[in-house]
């Protein structure tokens, strides 16, 4: 069994979670998801959510694979000395981290990209590039594979980029048919962007 | 403000809540969003989320938009008389009904679908016909609109949806924004479903 954690902190964003967590999840003879906080219990977004977590209880703590999620909330979480270093150590601890959106901003702050490639939110690049200019930014990447470390672009890119470790994992038939069952159009290639450089006026 | 109520009930389908959660939740000018359930509280599913609900109060609750989910548990949910009762009671009351995957199954069973034009997840598709035939059934859509009724089809499919709800009230631009910004590549087509009539095979 792979053990899944899922850190929360306060604004995370919806979708950076449950869009993973909905591949993994209906994955319950190889994966099993636990969702993780800094203090435990309801951690809240912006939309309206509610999640239960268990605390993190220290920095000896690791997972298979271990999820960092992006929103809002990762301004505030970036300035959180306590949080960082348990996100500093799991990630060190754990086989396999994937960031999704702003949460590879969170993993760059450590210095654990340093020199490595990761790619993070189109409309946000410049903030995760200012946690650590020594990583290897994509700036066009639908996800990025660097060694352990799986960093996607924004939101959805989430769900590309779960279905992208199914493929390294178990074969890309076996992704095809995940993302068959819950009708998702899988980007399969991760190198192809089609949010890059994209224009749209602000004023709609 | 748009208040858009969501039901959960135990086995509820991770994606087809927070899918279009995302989408709405970040038009917070715009759109509120709570989430319901039979007895209030926490309400967990098999992919380990475990989501604090407010109860609903009686049958007399409506909403500007409300969202059934599907998923698993709805299998258990329409033999819940009581839960039944409440659904079919606050989808007269409100003004916009959502349903995702087989939450058209629900809002079938209540027989306010009847006559109507409705969807629902492919893979799961005899068991929503099942609850109530006199459903004008559409086994090809991404998502249905039949007066108030929005159905769409499995899982991702209620993303799809939800934007083509914004498209309908803010105009095609300010939905293709959205997706945008989350980085989705929307199915802009309600009849367009490539999950219509495809076959993999099961042993992958």
């Amino acid at each position: 069994m792979t053990e899944i954690g899922v850190l929360l902190f306060e604004n995370f964003e919806t979708l950076d979670v449950f869009g993973p967590v909905e591949i993994f999840g209906r994955l319950q003879a190889h994966y099993n998801i636990k969702f993780y906080s800094q203090y435990g219990g309801s951690v809240s977004n912006a939309h309206g959510v509610n999640l239960l977590t268990d605390m993190i209880m220290d920095t000896n703590m690791s997972f298979d694979i271990f999820l960092i999620p992006g929103g809002y909330g990762t301004r505030e979480a970036v300035e959180n000395e306590e949080l960082m270093k348990l996100i500093k150590s799991i990630s060190n601890n754990s086989k396999i981290i994937f960031t999704v959106c702003t949460g590879s901003g969170l993993l760059a702050k450590t210095g654990l990209l340093s020199g490595k490639k990761a790619t993070s939110n189109k409309r946000a690049f410049d903030w995760a590039m200012a946690q650590d200019e020594t990583v290897v930014w994509q700036k066009k990447a639908r996800w990025a594979v660097d060694g352990k470390y799986y960093t996607s672009a924004g939101v959805s890119a989430g769900m590309d980029m779960a279905l992208g470790y199914l493929a390294d994992n178990h074969g890309i038939n076996f992704a095809r048919k995940v993302a068959y069952e819950i009708e998702y159009t899988w980007q399969e290639n991760k190198d192809m962007d089609e949010f890059y450089l994209q224009n749209f006026e602000e004023n709609t």
